[in-house]
């Protein structure tokens, strides 16, 4: 809040950016103004302690302050004196300026090993740089819903044309909106609407989908369709939902279409996580008796609560949303349609439809004006649904010459390897462990989800920040990712994902079901028990990631082509805020290529749907994508289980597809064990 | 049933034209082989008593071969004697050859009247003559609705495409269809149906009117919409049902869209009669609370029996029902679809919608499978309503040069001046006299319903025939039209419809409401009393007659135009059988212009909406004829009543309208006059 020179000066200081230097390490990393100190360090790869996620509880974050000053508040967990001589809690301070500081001995990894890291040109980066994020581009906001106040003459004996007709012809008069064809249910409410509100009503016209793709409509004119009548002007109030229906997350975003903004975005659990963690097991429910229309139920009801969720935290009414776009995997738009899914899973993998399709939003169960109008994504096969052609859409893979690898990391991976020129695919179950599904503490990147980890490869002791600095509450996509990366880096699981022995550390120990790391202390922690990562989360870890893998090397050589071909590789899923790159590709999720040619996109489905939501000329691009790819079947394919076999190690059995991640691993074993000894 | 000889020899004679001479008139006919003789004499202008509407049962109708011979049984009222001697009856007689028939003093009128009236180039003629019934012309058969059968190949891994995609590209190859539009409903059936019905399926596909009209819709390709998948070829049975609801009554038509051919014709009231006798009376009713609803429900009621007893009558099934297609009156398509009516009763006047409406069937509440389209007609205005648009097309008044005077005869009496160049039209109301309602004994035209009247001006003894020579039961609308012209050239009533005086027959009789003329005795008649015709019915008659004729002039003059100006004049209404040109000019209903012009059409709505199932090319031509008709308004036009008041007079207080009659009407008068005095 604040006086506005406040505000004025904080948003000042926040555009700026500073250089912060970690002693004893002597790293430097230039961060916003703003920046918590704890992500900072995080970023920079120096390790602190911190055991409590980032909410200042266990007050082991302690840092001394050398030169500059921190935004940093006094706390309980830090007396009068400490503060006086400068000692902050890392994870309670924000960066306001240059500064120097210093890391406890205790609370810092081994000095040099840091730095020597950074100067192999690995750094982190963040998920949401929206600066940085490839989208599709040459689009202007048009939205696919328009609402447009319409002021009528009244009747009278010389002019006593039809109420439709004054209305086409205003419509047409005061918009160029011309053909627009008129739902029977707007004709109806007319005669009684236009004299209620004394001849001045709001038009919501939508493009027809299913018209927009012919050759006919490939005209100036719009195939505009009129589906709501409003009385007075309310144009003003013109919203759309684009969700991304995915296994295991039902994610949306509120967008207002009149001035392209996104107004909120929340993610939820898809019910159908309760009927099986993956689309074969949803399948298989699916044709017991009653079972699609249960999936269907819960799925519905998912969408209602994200939808929800936007209204209550935007404070908007449903009745302003027009439109809704659905993008999800081909069985999850299959199961939200009513459609059947059975023929999906048999062999040869057939499924009911590969095209836009449109529904009025209420007839599957969303709870929405009757006019609302629902836009469900093309599928492409089987098991290359519309979130990847949704995906492909919103980060202008289908726009640029450049040779893009783009990687949808979900319960379901997939995979398109092409340009503006053409586009092969191809599915690989991953099953949601990248998700927390499988995961012992796995989560949704919520509030409390470890998103960032760091370990101490001295002492074993983390460093780990959590979505909204809150208690712990358990471990989320990028958490695991780190985690992985991070336990392999130390020596504390071997490259196929077994736990070392012996290690000097009570946090890792025999547990009920095998060898786990305990990252968080019960007492640290929001779920009153210790949060743990098992051998066994490594095992589904490393079977997912092995499978995404396996699944570009097949695509890749069915077009007889290497990663060093590839000029772009684009990144999607719904991570948390942060995904550390060079932590992906040394446990062999991401291919070892320069850091250069990498971007993360997001939830690049639930880029695509909003995509459509605000340019409904991209609703012809959508259909052009969709018949421009090519499927890779990889169920089939003998070479591909060969390849997924080999895969399951970190990173690879083969060194030759990690060269400097082999060679990064083998450095750091020298340094680290150089340290213990040191010891 | 008989032989196929026999069956050839019917024929043959039924394909012959015959001479009947009437003795004594002197009058002769030329017949169809198989015509009965009361028809024939009824259409010479020959008198035979016939008190029991051709039923057999009076045995009044007593004729003599005087040469050749009659198809005719000895029945109970016969004698053996007589019969030997050439006595037949008359109604149970048909013409097998040229002949000579005699009929006995008693029963036949005064000799040399009808000669004279013949000489005068009048003539009766049949309504239902369809050589003679101008119809739209130069289109084929293209139905709005096609059956088609697709076969499909099975899937395969190399060939694994969606199931809508492996059906369009089927569609698309197999029949040419392109760009089908194609409902969810159909997505979701088709991958079970495919495969249960070992990919052989019938495709309907229908053209959407609302597409049809846009100009982007204007090339070569129709905009198709897949309405339903059925398993196997069923695409031989499609059906269409062409309906005309009218304020009265609903008459439907069963039409083959395969084969163009008209299966079955059936007429039931409008359920809604029972809530008013003419459309302002129906809006009131409509304001009431649940006033609207209850309309609707009834209407389509009337809809949903008609429609069951097409199919009992015909053994067909509802489910190959594809389309309906409805014109009537604007109140009647507004209420049926559920629209406000309440503007179109108030100034000024205005309805909801004037363009083709569709709807689902069953939507509307139309008991038909769930892909059954309505396509109801577009109005021009208030009061010129969508009955009219299509009777315009089905009689191809929009085609021709010739300027035509178009007149709708019913509940409401619309008017329609105009040829291919332009079109302007007018209504009044008529209120349903002609329709039979409002007459003490008036119905529709079934089964015992007069439809053809005689009079004996001297003894005022009846000649009357019933549809299908069944027990009179009332009087349709032929037969009223020719009743009051009989009664008018006899002297029963004089030209205000007023009954003479102390004429010598007890027919004429003072009854409980006043003066009437007992048509059957309660002995002959099917209802248990005297079937008569009240002087209440007969100012029932002059109003509406009186009303449609000012509308006429209005509209005439209006343009600065005469009735001698007309090159045609087509007779459009739900008449029976039977409708007497000479005799409706007589009562001042039809302008007094040379027979030659006019043209009987029968129900010209009903043709319309037939014409539209079978030619789908025609949908873009009724949306021109909205377009192209300029209303003039009668209810506010000051002249309009004054030509009303005008026109309450049998023909006419002014004599220009109508000089043929008024010559006539003289001449008759001073025969009818001589020959009572010669009795």
């Amino acid at each position: 809040m604040g006086s506005r020179r406040e505000r004025v000066r904080d948003f000042s200081k926040k555009m700026m950016k500073y250089t912060v230097s970690f002693k004893p390490n002597d790293v430097a990393i230039r961060v916003d103004g703003g920046t918590n100190l704890l992500d900072a360090a995080l970023a920079a790869g120096v390790h602190i302690d911190a055991a409590c996620g980032g909410q200042g509880a266990c007050g082991k974050c302690r840092v001394k302050i050398k030169e500059g000053s921190l935004d940093s508040p006094q706390t309980q967990n830090l007396d009068g004196e400490a503060y006086r001589q400068g000692i902050r809690l890392a994870c309670r301070s924000s960066v306001i300026g240059d500064c120097t500081i210093e890391i406890p001995a205790a609370s810092t990894g081994p000095r040099g090993l840091v730095a020597q890291i950074l100067e192999m040109g690995r750094s982190d980066r963040r998920i949401a740089d929206l600066r940085n994020v490839p989208l599709a581009e040459g689009w202007q906001l048009s939205p696919m819903a328009v609402k447009v106040p319409v002021r009528l003459r009244a009747p009278t004996a010389a002019d006593n044309v039809s109420d439709l007709t004054r209305f086409s012809t205003a419509l047409r008069q005061q918009h160029g909106l011309q053909d627009v064809v008129i739902e029977m249910r707007c004709i109806k409410a007319m005669p009684q609407l236009l004299r209620d509100s004394d001849w001045q009503v709001t038009a919501t016209c939508m493009v027809d989908p299913l018209k927009i793709f012919e050759p006919s409509g490939t005209g100036e004119r719009e195939p505009w369709r009129l589906v709501r009548l409003e009385g007075g002007d309310t144009s003003g109030r013109n919203l759309a939902v684009a969700v991304d229906v995915g296994t295991t997350t039902v994610c949306a975003q509120l967008v207002d279409l009149n001035t392209g903004n996104v107004l909120a975005d929340k993610t939820v659990y898809n019910g159908q996580i309760a009927y099986g963690a993956d689309v074969i097991t949803r399948i298989v429910y699916a044709q017991k008796p009653g079972g699609a229309k249960k999936l269907q139920s819960v799925v519905v009801s998912s969408i209602n609560y994200v939808i929800d969720e936007l209204m209550e935290e935007t404070a908007s009414s449903k009745k302003d949303i027009s439109a809704v776009a659905v993008a999800g995997n081909t069985t999850m738009t299959h199961l939200l349609l009513n459609m059947e899914t059975r023929y999906i899973r048999e062999a040869p993998y057939v499924p009911a439809a590969s095209c836009m399709l449109l529904e009025n939003a209420v007839n599957v169960g969303i709870d929405l004006p009757d006019c609302s109008q629902l836009y469900v994504f093309p599928s492409v096969a089987s098991y290359v649904g519309g979130d990847i052609v949704s995906g492909i859409l919103g980060s202008g893979v289908f726009q640029k010459e450049e040779l893009t690898l783009y990687m949808d990391i979900g319960t379901n991976g997939e995979i398109v390897l092409g340009n503006r020129d053409w586009l092969a695919c191809a599915a690989c179950s991953m099953g949601p462990a990248f998700e927390g599904g499988g995961i012992k503490h796995g989560m949704r990147a919520d509030q409390g989800a470890v998103e960032g980890f760091h370990i101490n490869p001295v002492t074993l002791e983390p460093m780990l920040v959590t979505v909204g600095r809150t208690k712990p509450k358990g471990i989320c996509g990028s958490g695991l990712i780190s985690i992985l990366a991070e336990l392999l880096a130390a020596g504390v699981i071997d490259p196929k994902g077994k736990f070392a022995r012996g290690l000097p550390s009570e946090r890792v120990r025999q547990g009920r079901y095998g060898y786990e790391y305990v990252l968080v202390w019960a007492e640290h922690g929001d779920t009153g028990e210790d949060i743990v990562i098992t051998e066994v989360d490594i095992e589904n870890l490393i079977r997912a990631k092995g499978a995404l893998f396996a699944g570009c090397v097949t695509l890749l050589e069915s077009l007889s082509l290497t990663f060093d071909d590839l000029e772009r590789v684009i990144i999607a899923g719904a991570f948390g805020r942060y995904i550390n790159l060079e932590k992906g590709q040394r446990i062999g999720l991401f291919p070892d290529i320069p850091v250069e040619k990498f971007h993360f996109l997001g939830n690049g489905s639930l880029i695509g749907a909003r995509t459509v939501c605000l340019c409904r000329d991209m609703l012809r691009e959508v259909e052009r994508i969709g018949k421009m790819m090519t499927n890779v079947e990889l169920s089939d394919n003998a070479s591909f289980m060969d390849k997924y076999m080999a895969a399951l190690f970190l990173p690879h059995t083969e060194t030759r597809f990690f060269p400097n991640v082999g060679r990064y691993l083998q450095e750091n074993a020298r340094v680290v064990a150089e340290a213990r000894k040191a010891r």
